[in-house]
């Protein structure tokens, strides 16, 4: 039996501030090898991945998907044991990434140490780790994904072990996740005196039109899986200190994340239409900048999907919500891959000061996957 | 005969650029003392200003108001003729102050010491002319008014001898002028990731729809004798560097032009309650802060109105518009002390770069304040 727990804490004591990995991947890799697994590590420019196999290749493949970097403690002082402690007490494990992943990283990577112990090698498990998801995640999962691309392995279904309950185990599993997108309007118009309005075109009333027609209607209603599109100005910005001058240029940030009934493309399409008309009707210039970030994606609910769900109820006595909301995940590039989806840990502390896990509900997600992985193999 | 174009000249080569003198006050002075004026300098806070009368105190008497003062000339390598230096070409005379206000200055000087030469001391002509208006104006005609409260001194009716025509001699006098306020609106809401904006509040959001509801309908109509209270968004601020991020605060500025409609409080209140509404609705709190720099203010048609018209047009053959149009003037502090009216120059190149004004433009606006003063005694 594979202590997830331990491991847990083991892994919090490596220093993985995102892109370094401390040593944790180091200790895995080691860790499977051990236990019997093919370990590859696929870093690129300098980010640590890491690819193990255990069966045959070509096997029926179950993958986990999971990442070892967290983000920065922020003030030490602040914290009730040091960030890199893996502090345990009263049942409780301290530390940055005690919640968002390392757990949800030590329980499958037990799980599966201790499937593969009395499984026969015409089934195959995957496990993908990637020291770069907190950061860009430019050479993250998807380095290993080209690897695996490149090298012939395949997975038929995967886990991303991501924390998925927002307050209590089980409540919630994600089957997608919203696009996401940010667009910078910039609006040039025509300084002036505040006093002679007719000789200026003023950006910043293009802009508020603009935004508050933005604002004013949500994008659309949602749908069977998605909540409707969210959009949040994050940021507008003129700096003009002169408050008798219509200044010449303002810029607006805005946030989207979008359902399925849209697209990256289809969302800037939009926006510049809206543009467009504001520009028409007040002389104002208004350019967008478009960063898509994430296309919105769906693993279609059905067998896979039951799978998950089925054990998750049996374990915790809760049906999960097939929910697709909060920010991206990894999801975002194995979907392209084979069908994923997310179910891990409760994700309350994650990214706080004092972030902190108790024992038994690392130990409660380790049976998880392991029944997840019995169940599919049968 | 005082040559009122020379005059100007001769006042653009003092480098007064605002707050220094640069001679012109001094000059000023010992003209009109050799023309049997009592001059007193009343400087406050180290402002020149300049207190001028001919004829009895007490007697009826007539007041012109001006400035010496300039803005800086800018980029000294793009003027045709150095900015100071009062080069007269081809009946042109050039340099900063030609239009704004220098050659009004020269004219009314002028116009009053050719006037007081022929007429009987029962009838006074004042002269109030200082060098901080294109500053921060708190220690120029004020300071000279407050003088003239304390010494007994007064004006029945005065002329503000400002650029007032935009194009054409003639054209334009000014009888009032919109109050300016600007208000200074921070909106503080609560910080969040943007995929979960419902555990924040986005106070951009609410200054936006704030904003949208302040441009989207006039305040007003107009009045008889003034345009629509205008109102000028010159700045929105949040500086925040996130995209993902919901800010926690944003600020706006906004430049409002009020009509006789309004006071500087009633528009502070208007402001105000309408933060309140939209505080309401969304949470987010929208503090105000004002700073009303001029009250609306109009001079009645009337005998004196008619007076002015009246020489204009007969000098210039156009019947002028009563406007209340445009920017601040010292008309707003003098308004408190007798009837007051704004007719100069024509205004076009005012604080540009190559201001420059007709030799007989000059001569011609001389020759109306010496027969609006020889109708104001008839």
């Amino acid at each position: 039996m594979t202590d997830a727990a331990d491991l847990t804490a083991r892994l919090i004591r490596c220093p993985s501030v995102t892109p370094e990995d401390g040593g944790a991947l180091v200790m895995l890799g080691d860790l499977l090898a051990d236990a019997g697994f093919e370990v590859h590590r696929v870093d690129r420019n300098g980010t640590p991945n890491l690819f193990a196999r255990w069966g045959a290749r070509g096997a029926r493949t179950f993958g986990f998907n999971g990442h070892t970097d967290v983000v920065p403690p922020g003030d030490l002082g602040s914290w009730t044991h040091p960030p890199f402690s893996g502090h345990v007490q009263d049942g409780v494990i301290w530390g940055r990434g005690a919640t968002d992943m390392k757990s949800g990283v030590a329980a499958f990577v037990a799980a599966a140490i201790d499937f593969v112990r009395e499984t026969p090698p015409d089934r195959a498990v995957i496990l993908t780790i990637t020291g770069d998801e907190e950061g860009p995640s430019r050479d993250g999962t998807i380095a290993i994904l080209d690897w695996m691309r490149d090298n012939g392995e395949r997975m038929d279904a995967c886990i991303v072990g991501e924390p998925s309950n927002p307050e209590i185990m089980g409540e919630m599993m994600k089957i997608g996740r919203r696009g996401a997108a940010t667009f910078t309007i910039t609006a040039k118009g025509v300084q002036g005196h505040a006093a002679y309005p007719h000789k200026a075109r003023n950006p910043l009333h293009a802009l508020t039109t603009y935004l508050n027609d933005l604002i004013a209607a949500p994008l659309d209603a949602g749908t069977d899986h998605f909540d409707p599109t969210g959009l949040q100005i994050t940021s507008i910005d003129c700096g003009n200190p002169a408050s008798n001058v219509i200044p010449e240029t303002a810029r607006a940030v805005v946030n989207i994340r979008f359902n399925d009934l849209h697209t990256g493309a289809s969302v800037q399409a939009d926006l510049t239409a809206r543009a467009n008309r504001v520009a028409q009707a007040t002389g104002v210039t208004l350019s967008i900048e478009a960063q898509i970030s994430g296309e919105a994606f769906l693993t279609q609910p059905g067998p896979f999907v039951d799978l998950v769900r089925g054990v998750v109820t049996q374990e915790t006595n809760r049906q999960p919500v097939l929910s697709t909301t909060g920010g991206t995940s990894d999801a975002r590039f194995i979907k392209d891959h084979c069908p994923v989806v997310e179910f891990g840990l409760v994700g309350a502390y994650m990214h706080q000061v004092d972030e902190r896990v108790p024992v038994a509900q690392v130990h409660q997600l380790k049976t998880i996957y392991q029944r997840i992985l019995e169940k599919y193999f049968e």
